[in-house]
C-alpha cells in the first residue's frame, strides 16, 4: 500500500507568513507551491523550491486566481483562453525556479475557486488540462477524486492524480463541503484519523450527511495554513507507516 | 551598416491600456514585452507574443520591479539575491508563452529604475547578468551603451547589445536624464531624427549640456508608452532603410 | 425642463490614464469620482475634486469593488456587512479630499458590477443605501432608473436620483445589456443623440430588441471611459440647452 | 505618573492575520489602526475599531506608503503634495469608519518609513502636519521623541505626543536602529522591561553602543506584530501600575 501526502505551500505574501512551510516539507511526499496569484510571490516561491529540494519533496504548482485580497477562493467567470493564460503564466514562472534548482516541476494542483470549478465546469477542466499540457505534457495533475477534471485529463491524456482530504468534509456528492459552510474544514485530530485510515483502508469517505462516499485517490492532502497541521499530518504519516503504508510522491 | 530598433509593449493592465503594440510591431525589430510586475499582466503577454510572432519580431522579455503603482520607475534598495529571484520569476513566466507559442525568447531588458540602477551598481548588474544566464544562457542582455551592466555581461561572458535611445536625452556622463528632469523625453519629431541620425552615421549623441558623447550600440530604443511613438519610428525606419541602414534584430 | 449630465471620472491608476477628465468637466453637471478600489488612486482623486470644483460641478463618489485588475466589472458575492464596510471606506476616503478642499460631496454612484447588482439583490441595495445614510444622509444615491436601488433608497428615505444612460444599451427588462454582449456599448452619435433625445422629451429608451421601455430620470450618465465622449457629451449638452433644457446638478 | 501605551493593530489583509489584536486591546490605551495602504483593509479597519470601542481605547490612524508587498517599510522619495494625499486619502478611510461607529478619532501615528523619513525630513515632517491639521486639528500627532515631526508640530501648533519604544533599539543620535540591523528589534522579556523602567522612571533609554539618550515621551510603543507581544505588554503594564503609574490615553 502507498500514498502521497501533499500540501498547499509558499501561500505567504510580502511581510505575511503563511503555514509551517519548514515542518511540513519532513512529512509530506509532494508540495503544491504558490505562484504568486492567489498568494505567493517571487520570494516564497524560490524559498520553498529549496526547501522542498533539501527534503526530498515532489515539486508542484499551485496555481490559482489572480486575486490576493479574496486568497483565490472567490469564483470567477473567466473565459477559456483567460484560464488558459493564467496556467501559463504561472507554471511557466514556477518551472523557471525549478531550472535553476535544477530539481523537476512534477505536478500541477490548482488553487481554491479554480480547483473547485474545475471540478464541475468542462470548459474550465479542459483549459487547464491543455495548458499543463503544454508547458510539460510529463506533469501530473492533482484534481478531486471522481471530478470532471480528473476526467477530462484522462481523456485528453494527461497523467492524472485524484485526491482526497484529510482535513476538509464532503457533500454527498463527493464534492468538498464549501468554505462557507462552518463544518467544511476538520480541525479535530481524531476526526482527520478517522477520515484518512477510512479512505487508505477501506477506500471511502464519510460525508457530512453520514453516508460514504468511496474514492479511489492516489494523493491525500493537508492544508498548510490550517493550525496544528503540521503536528497532525506528522502523526497521521507516523500512523500510516507504522501500517506498513508506504508514503512516496507520484510519478509520471 | 545595421541597427535594431527595439520598443517596450505589453505595458497595459487589466483594463488600462498602454502605447500602439499593434502597429509599432511593423516597425520595429525587437519587441520587449513587459513581465506583470512594473506592468503587463497575463493577458497582455500573450497577446504581445502573438503580435511579435506574426510581425516575425524578436521577443524579448522587459522585467521590472514590482511597483505596478509606480510603474517600476521607483528605485528601490533590493539585496542581490532578491533581484536575482524577481528576473527569474518574470522570464520564466515570459519563456513560458515563448515556449507554448513556439517562438524563442531573444533577449532581456530590465525596465525603468532596475535599467537605471543596474547601469551604475556593480550588486544590481551582476544579479540580473546571473539570473539571465541561468534561464537561458544563449539570451542577449540589453544595456544602457557605456553601462556598467554592458560592462559586467561581458565579464560573465553574456551576449550583451548596447543600447540608445532615440526619445531621451542625455546627460554629459552618458547617463539617461532622469524622467523627473522635464527635459528627460524628446517628444519632437526633428529632434529624434537628428538624434538618431548622429548616433548610426556618427556615433555620437549630444548632451542636454551640448557636449557629444560617443557611443557604440547596437539597437534604438523608442518609448511604447510615448505620444506619437508610431509616427516616428514608422518615419525614421523609411529614412534609414533609404539611406541604406539595415534594420534586423540580434542574434546571440 | 431640467436634467443632469454626469460621467464617472478619476478612472486613472498610477501612470495608467483613463478618459478625458478635464475637458468632460466643462460639459457634465456631475462628476462620479473613482474612490481607488477599482479604479482612481490617492493622486486621482484629488486631482479630480480640483477639476470639479473649478468647472462648479457637483461631486459624488463612486465606490466599486476592490477589484482593480477586473475594473470592477466582475460580479461577487460578498455579504451586506462586507459591502457595508466597501461603501464606508471609499466615501470616507473620498469626503475626506473634498472637506480639504471645502466642496461638498453630492452624490454616491455604485461602479460597474455593484451597481449592477445593487439594482436586482435587494441584500446589497440595502447595503449600499445603509452606508450612504450612515456617512451623510443628505447624499443623494444614484441608482438605476426603475432598479431594486432606487425602490429601496425611496423605502429608506434616502434621496435618490434615478439614471438613464445615454450610450449604454437596453433589454426590455429595462436593465443595461450586460457588456459581454458587443451591442452593450453605443459608439455612434446619431444612436446616442437618438437615445437621448427619446428619453428627454418622450420619455423612453428603445431596447436593443425594439421595445420601448418608459423611464423616469434626473440624471443623464456618458461614459468617461468611451473614445470621443467629450465630443459626444459636449454636442449633445448643446444641443439640449437649444431646445431649452436646463442642465444641472441634483440638490438634495 | 502616567504613560499612553499604544500599539500598531489591524495590520492583517484579506486572507492573511498579523499580531494579536483583540487581547492587545486589553492592555494599551491607545490603537494605532493601519488604514489599508501598508497593511489593512476595509474589513480589518472596522473591526479593530470596534474592538477599541468595547475595550475603551482610543482609536488613532496608522497611514503609511501604499507598499502592501513591502509592508510600508520601504524609503520612498515622494513629492509633499503626494505625501499630504496619501495621508488625507487614509485618515478619510478610518475618520469615517469612526464616524459610523460614534467613537472619537484621536490620533494620528505614521507608519514605517514614512514615520522614520518624517523625523529626519523637513519637507515631508511638514506635509504630514499640514494633512492632520486639514483634516481635524484636534487629532494628536505621534511623532518619534526628540524627532523632526515632533518640532514641525509644535512649530505648527498641532498637538503633539512624543513615542518611546519598549521593543526596538536605539542609536546614539536617539533614532531607532534599522529594522536591516539584526539588534533592532528587541525580543528578550527582561530587556524590555528595563528598557521601559529606565524610560519611565529615570527618563532615558540606552543606546546599542550604551550611552544614555534622555527622551521625554508622552506614548510608548508596543510592536502589535511582533512575537508574545501581549504577554510582553501586559507584564509590563501590571508591573507599572503596581509601581503607581497610570495608563491612560493622550486628550488633546
Amino acid at each position: 500500500m502507498r500514498i502521497d501526502l501533499n500540501a498547499d505551500l509558499a501561500e505567504g505574501f510580502g511581510h505575511y507568513d503563511m503555514g509551517e512551510d519548514e515542518s511540513l516539507m519532513t512529512v509530506i511526499s509532494s508540495a503544491n507551491v504558490a505562484c504568486g496569484f492567489h498568494a505567493g510571490d517571487y520570494r516564497t516561491i524560490p524559498k520553498a523550491i529549496k526547501q522542498a529540494k533539501r527534503a526530498k519533496v515532489a515539486i508542484g504548482a499551485h496555481p490559482g486566481y489572480f486575486d490576493l485580497f479574496g486568497f483565490g477562493r472567490r469564483e470567477m467567470n473567466l473565459a477559456p483562453e483567460e484560464i488558459y493564460d493564467l496556467l501559463i503564466y504561472q507554471l511557466g514562472a514556477i518551472k523557471a525556479f525549478c531550472d535553476v534548482e535544477d530539481v523537476p516541476l512534477s505536478h500541477v494542483k490548482p488553487h481554491g475557486a479554480l480547483y473547485n470549478q474545475a471540478a464541475k465546469e468542462e470548459q474550465v477542466a479542459k483549459a487547464i488540462v491543455q495548458a499543463v499540457k503544454d508547458v510539460d505534457h510529463n506533469l501530473v495533475l492533482f484534481g478531486l477524486a471522481n471530478s470532471l477534471l480528473v476526467e477530462v485529463g484522462h481523456q485528453l491524456d494527461l497523467n492524472v492524480a485524484s485526491e482526497v482530504f484529510a482535513d476538509r468534509t464532503y457533500t454527498k456528492e463527493g464534492f468538498l463541503t464549501p468554505r462557507k459552510d462552518a463544518k467544511a474544514v476538520i480541525t479535530d485530530y481524531e476526526e482527520i484519523e478517522r477520515q484518512v485510515f477510512n479512505f487508505v483502508f477501506h477506500g471511502y469517505v464519510e460525508t457530512i450527511t453520514g453516508e460514504r462516499v468511496f474514492i479511489e485517490a492516489d494523493t491525500l492532502c493537508f492544508h498548510g495554513d490550517g493550525k496544528s497541521v503540521f503536528r497532525h499530518a506528522n502523526r497521521i504519516r507516523t500512523k500510516l507507516e507504522q501500517e506498513g503504508v508506504q508514503v512516496k510522491a507520484i510519478t509520471s
